[in-house]
């Protein structure tokens, strides 16, 4: 065992800077805070790469009234290093390269031994968790001692952020953590909402709808998979040439059409594609998306955020011409147990990944209000946040 | 080869009785009606047994204005004596015992051919055809030759009928036609949900909402599979002696609680059934059965028919919670390729499926009103018209 180091600071608190929301839509302070040392199961993380997210921005907006808690440090697709372990923490140690996860696996509940979900009974993705399930406390505080509030089990806009051990996925420490930061969200989500909850095949045709980052990992994964067909579907028609080079193989501007983009879709696909994916967080758009597949066995994935009160758009006997729909959080990756292996295969086939293309825009930490304004207009869509 | 008997009808109108609806919710008319021959891959059948479903009685009554086409015959479950085929048809002679079906198999288009469907291109269930597909016409005319309009593909409320060959099956004709009528609709529309569609396992857990023939169908099916436990729900007390006869092995009655159904179901079921069937044709039942079913894995399969404007009443991120829903059509066989083997399998295990505890009224032909009004009045499961 090494002796510990004088500047050792696993048990005591570290002031760092990190970007702190005190209320919808106001602009995010850059401001010292206090980091309090893990405890039992949790680790404190030095977080090195952060991105931006329309999850934080819809968050950060307080689309969703009852999820409106301030201040609250906003952040869930990052990458960092280990800072310390705290008690009963086996898998990990200081130093350990690693990436946060919104959507926990703590391996030893009902769900996390079931093989068909990925939702953890304790740790799974909960925008109305705001304190550690440890004590239901929070280890942000203000310089003052006033509690700063926790968001989608990460809160990764600060230098140093404490989340649960089931929430930190260790990767292999020659990956290439700037890239590697992606699979903490939007690659998993989109490539993984192919591989593992469509679990698409060879020949498969595919529709996209909205074109974000997590839509193009959508294309990504069809690509992978060998489907025949990739049909993108954007308002923003910048999107198509990344889209292409993806592997979209046709492209949709909904505003090009009189008719609707379903009966544009099934005419180039022979009566409706096999699999669509819903990215845009848009129930119009989500029927839109379940009608342009096949009747008989399409299955449409819904992976878009819906803050809308509205039920969905879809009568139940429509239900009975054999479309299927289904969500799919966090790509339906169990994260702890698949993740590593996933980054493994990223980081020996980056090319044909193609992740740097995610990575539109690089700026300092402190930039972060631009990150955002990038992504509010439609300009970025991952600006990779250097800490 | 035969020579032609003197008395072969098979190129003739028939003169028979049939039932016949003049309007929406109107006493049906036992009248004389002539019955054209088959033509190119028709089948002329005389009907020997008949019985009345929920679907027969809400078409009757006109729920779904879009569908209302008079007058009409009614009817589709029902079994029969082969009396003559039309040109092309092969697998069927006169005098080979069949049952009618409302969801036909071609075995020639891309869905015939899918595994995952059982949803004809030309065939399928459509409550909006009221005709032949050959020429658009009826084989059904009064006696002064006007036309008299078919129904589900088959029209079973008459002596004679003539329907596509591909919605007809012909079985051992030493299985009890009586009970094999069931097979027509309700026991392989439940019994295939279970076996088919949701394809539950040894040790399942399963909630059904809806105990009348279909739902205690379900019962059954997932008797045969080896349930842990089988909840039924209803309104009607009556059915708890049934579903209990049948496999079930809790009994719900909503109006006994004042929580909802689904937190009763919850709570018997650590955390919700594995599998719910909807079989009642209440959106708020749907609700229910899917709320009731655990998350992360819980499949919820709709069977009811819903004439209702609403939509599903299940908000979009709901989804989220890893639920699924479902449709399900003659519970999910394939006609012609696979009910043959499912007759089989009934004939021999008559006294496991119970068949004879659907049939809870016989009655003539003559008395279809009366089997009308058992069914509205709940006191029927299945009333066996004779011919």
């Amino acid at each position: 065992m090494e002796s510990k180091a004088i500047n050792d600071l696993s048990d005591k608190d570290i002031i760092c800077t990190a970007a702190v929301a005190w209320g919808p839509g106001q602009p995010l302070t850059i401001q010292q805070i206090r980091v309090q040392p893990p405890q039992k199961m949790e680790v404190r993380i030095k977080i090195l790469f952060t991105s931006v997210c329309h999850t934080d921005l819809s968050s950060w907006q307080g689309l969703n009234v009852s999820q409106r808690v301030y201040p609250r440090i906003f952040g869930h697709e990052a990458s960092g290093v280990v800072e310390s372990v705290g008690e009963g923490v086996e898998d990990m140690k200081e130093g350990d390269h690693v990436l946060t996860i919104f959507n926990g696996e703590c391996g030893e509940c009902v769900y996390c031994k079931s093989k068909i979900t990925n939702l953890c009974e304790r740790f799974r993705v909960d925008p109305l968790q705001s304190v550690m399930r440890n004590d239901g406390k929070t280890r942000f505080l203000t310089q003052d001692g006033k509690p700063i509030y926790h968001f989608l089990n990460t809160s990764t806009f600060t230098e140093y952020t404490v989340v649960d051990s089931a929430c930190v996925v260790k990767i292999d420490p020659k990956a290439p953590l700037d890239k590697m930061t992606l699979l903490s969200c939007c690659l998993s989500t989109g490539f993984g909402a192919v591989t593992n909850t469509a679990n698409i095949h060879q020949g498969s045709t595919v529709a996209v709808f909205g074109l974000g980052a997590v839509g193009l990992a959508v294309i990504q994964g069809a690509k992978t998979r060998g489907a025949s067909k990739i049909i993108g579907v954007d308002i923003n028609v910048d999107k198509s040439i990344k889209g292409e080079s993806m592997g979209m193989t046709d492209f949709i501007n909904p505003r090009d059409f009189k008719t609707s983009v379903h009966e544009k879709i099934r005419e180039m696909s022979e009566g409706g594609v096999d699999f669509s994916f819903e990215c845009a967080g848009n129930l119009d758009v989500l029927r839109e998306a379940f009608l342009s597949t096949h009747d008989g066995w399409g299955l449409t994935v819904v992976l878009g955020i819906h803050p809308t009160p509205r039920m969905l758009p879809l009568h139940p006997m429509e239900l009975f011409d054999g479309r299927r729909i289904t969500g799919s959080v966090f790509g339906g990756f169990k994260a702890k147990t698949q993740l590593p292996l996933f980054a493994h295969h990223c980081m020996h086939h980056q090319e044909g990944l193609k992740l740097e293309e995610f990575i539109t825009h690089e700026l300092p930490f402190s930039s972060i209000d631009q990150a955002f304004q990038l992504l509010i207009n439609g300009k970025s869509l991952r600006c990779l946040l250097h800490l």
